[in-house]
């Protein structure tokens, strides 16, 4: 694997949350892959202005800040809370370096059956926080999640969903990410990814693949690239015939990669993504 | 509780899958439910005939038999024998004296990442067993499993993926299952009940609430009415906007349920349709 062969290939952080931020780092660097996806809780745990000038100087490329969002609260003070949250969020992102915060938008508040009113409560935080990342260099990718998060994380199910969302507002200020594990058995995904690239809309791809069976909570089930259901070159052409050239993220949740060596796992998802995806 | 209360109730054999069919049949009758969605394997273990005289002698009607389906198979000898045992199935349902027989299509085959050829190949099989089951007075009800099924499963996710094969045969050979768990996630779900209704083609109407965290698995993880995320009285009023004034089914898979007294479940499932759908 050289760095050339793997100039698209970006290591999300959550693929090896058993590493610390150093070691990701390194092993980034062994092994010539030149970009990777950040996620808050282990950044602020480092500290935000320490894990900026670690990935400097490693001359690490930040493609994403994970995440923001979870803006469907209906109490006044816990929607507050989101929005401060959610700035916090763009400055950390700025911080870090990268342009694009994926938001996951949240679920159903408690006893609540009424997706559409959630959906325009994600709206309405949109309209805030739009602005307000624009200015400091961040755009919000909005990432519909799976059906199967609907109630308890994202109500925005579906891309035409995200997309809905995002055209309410200036391109430079909402995308939407692109992940292969929330819209494989869409088959209105492809139409919409064109959509997306038309309008200047995608902000993110990640990849993931899909294998079952699901473990208990469904969360950190995700298959490593080639290792499911899902066709990653064909999406990936997809995204690429709709304009995007950018960095493609490997984002897996799996308890069995976070229980194995985490250098090992680095080498194995960049040889995978050369396997499959390109 | 009144059997005029509960004219349109169907109790889903599933939902209460610890009752012999006999213990099923009285419990139906001790509280005035006129009817029921019967399994195939529970209907095979008592003997179809003896089923059918035990249904008929209890007045008991007979809503919709499940299931047929998991037609996905590319290997020759796989196909021929899931046609075969589907030509079964539609025998066993004229014999129970429902018109409808619900189809679960089934997954993608090891290995495959073709979802589109999976779903052309349901449209071959349809096209064998329609004409087949319309000549026994039966009707095809083909049901959208939730996308977390697609790959091992069932590769219809949605309504409109449902009625795009549906809509390819005459309606009396091929309709839909209309099911809350399914597609309650979706925004594109109403105006597809209402394409449904418009050709005549809901020929099943199925209740079971979301509830989360999914079990491991996640088949059996459906909530009781009432208990989740599903506004189940907004759902009847599209289906019965759509033009289906006829029996809504509960079929909810849940393990605590199947651990408790069946009659117990089959009251308080009664009770739960009065409360949350009518």
């Amino acid at each position: 694997m050289t760095t050339n062969e793997l100039a698209r290939f970006s290591l999300n952080q959550m693929t090896v949350k058993q590493l610390s931020l150093p070691d990701l780092v390194d092993a980034c660097t062994e092994l010539g892959v030149r970009n990777a996806g950040l996620w808050r809780e282990p950044v602020r745990r480092y500290g935000v202005e320490a894990a900026a000038r670690l990935v400097r100087d490693a001359g690490l490329n930040v493609t994403t800040l994970c995440r923001g969002g979870f803006l469907t609260a209906t109490d006044p003070a816990r929607r507050a809370a989101a929005l401060d949250d959610n700035r916090a969020a763009v400055d950390e992102a700025a911080a870090l370096g990268t342009d694009t915060l994926v938001l996951v938008c949240g679920g159903l508040p408690d006893g609540s059956k009424d997706l559409h009113g959630a959906r325009e409560r994600i709206a309405d935080a949109l309209a805030v926080l739009g602005p307000y990342a624009a200015e400091r260099g961040v755009r919000l990718a909005v990432e519909p999640l799976h059906p199967m998060f609907a109630a308890d994380r994202c109500v925005v199910s579906t891309l035409a969903q995200a997309l809905d969302l995002a055209e309410r507002f200036p391109a430079e200020q909402v995308g939407v990410t692109v992940d292969t594990y929330h819209i494989w058995w869409d088959d209105q995904a492809p139409e919409q990814i064109a959509r997306a690239g038309a309008g200047g809309r995608i902000a993110a791809f990640q990849l993931a693949d899909w294998i079952t069976p699901l473990p208990a909570g469904v969360l950190n089930g995700r298959g490593q690239i080639g290792d499911g259901a899902i066709d990653m070159r064909q999406w990936k052409k997809r995204v690429e015939a709709a304009g995007y050239t950018g960095p493609i993220e490997v984002e897996v949740f799996n308890e069995e990669l976070w229980a194995r060596d985490g250098k090992q796992v680095v080498a194995e998802t960049a040889r995978r993504f050369l396997d499959h995806v390109m």
